[in-house]
């Protein structure tokens, strides 16, 4: 893979740090309050699919997740949950949206290296902007990027959209991510390159299989970036 | 004023196209359906406290307010509320994200002269990233924008990052909104342009006084822009 690039960004939830392993928290609780009505197999079933139902609306981040929280024990209730049990989902909610920040191990090393050396580096998410630029502050890492891009998705229109927006052409852009799915697959499609830097938690949305390309490598932790890209 | 400038940026709702008078129907259903525990007066209040008091969490758009439509319920009601009116909030949420797309009058011919004498015109807006996205679609105001800019807020500090972002000096900037509070003043303290297009209706949240400086101008209606902005 060539080694030199205009713009290199990153993902942020669990690339920079640490996010799906508090999803899966806040979602295990959400199964201990609704345990009257049904095993946390068949209501994490629920959820999900409430979820897919609800993407095109609602997109992606936690407002949306506590939406279709509070929708699914509704469902599944047959309405007669009660008003403590959502108000008990709205404050999982919030909580989530202020869980502390985890900062990934390697992460900062290779930012300060690859800044250091006069590289662009920006953050592509699609989560929630609010969450994501609080996400940012907290981290400290804000000195080392030159800009956030939040995006509604990470399909190929998007990324084709985003490298208009920065007028790079595919072939100075790397996208360096945890989710083949989001991070990788569609960037190499439009031709530009990717890294993937697998993480032990992943959404089931976000699953797909490994693919072959000189345009994308697969490291196994996030410190391999720099034996490969120029610095 | 001066007449030209490198970046001409919109603000979306109620400039571009109908929004607030939406937001004040959902709300009037919610007192509608919570007219058991209050009169509208005292709902409205305690709904404004709630997004008030979420907005840092939450920031703004139709998925903080039917998340804080669902707080005031469970709070005013004493979690008496039922889950028939937990659900009909939910419903009240996604209607609104589903409203039809009611362009201002006069706003395509505003942009289509702009966009054809090559001025540089952009949204800047701080609603939820998939809702833009989706009117902007619907509108079919696409084509005359290069891109879209979601910020988490709009205070000096958030126009100085999108200035640095987008590579431009105060000086070529120039934005045009309906609210003093968000589009005019802490753009013209950051030593930017704006004009003001004063829209009927507005959230008690957005409003403020009259500035008078040199940096702005206040019109009553949109096609004057072109009146002002060399084409």
């Amino acid at each position: 893979m060539k080694n030199n690039f205009k713009i290199i960004a990153f993902d942020a939830d669990d690339t920079l740090w640490v996010n799906e392993p508090f999803y899966r928290e806040t979602e295990k609780k959400f199964f201990d309050l609704l345990q009257d009505f049904g095993t946390p197999e068949f209501l994490n079933e629920e959820l999900f699919n409430t979820e897919m139902q609800n993407l095109a609306l609602y997109g992606y981040g936690a407002k949306g997740l506590t939406l279709s929280m509070t929708e699914t024990a509704l469902r599944v209730s047959n309405q007669r949950v009660n008003a403590k049990t959502i108000a008990a989902i709205v404050n999982l909610g919030k909580e989530l949206i202020q869980k502390p920040l985890v900062l990934l191990e390697g992460v900062e090393e290779v930012l300060k290296t690859l800044h250091k050396s006069n590289n662009r580096l920006i953050v592509v998410t699609k989560g929630d902007l609010l969450d994501q630029e609080r996400k940012l502050l907290n981290s400290g890492l804000g000195q080392y990027f030159h800009h956030v891009e939040i995006v509604s998705d990470k399909k190929e229109e998007n990324y084709q959209k985003l490298l208009k927006k920065l007028e790079v052409a595919p072939d100075d852009f790397l996208m360096i991510g945890n989710s083949r799915k989001s991070d990788i697959i569609p960037v190499v499609n439009i031709g530009a390159f990717a890294i993937f830097v697998p993480y032990h938690t992943s959404w089931q949305h976000e699953e797909a299989d490994k693919i072959e390309s000189s345009h994308c490598l697969e490291v196994a932790h996030i410190k391999e970036v720099l034996n490969i890209i120029e610095w």
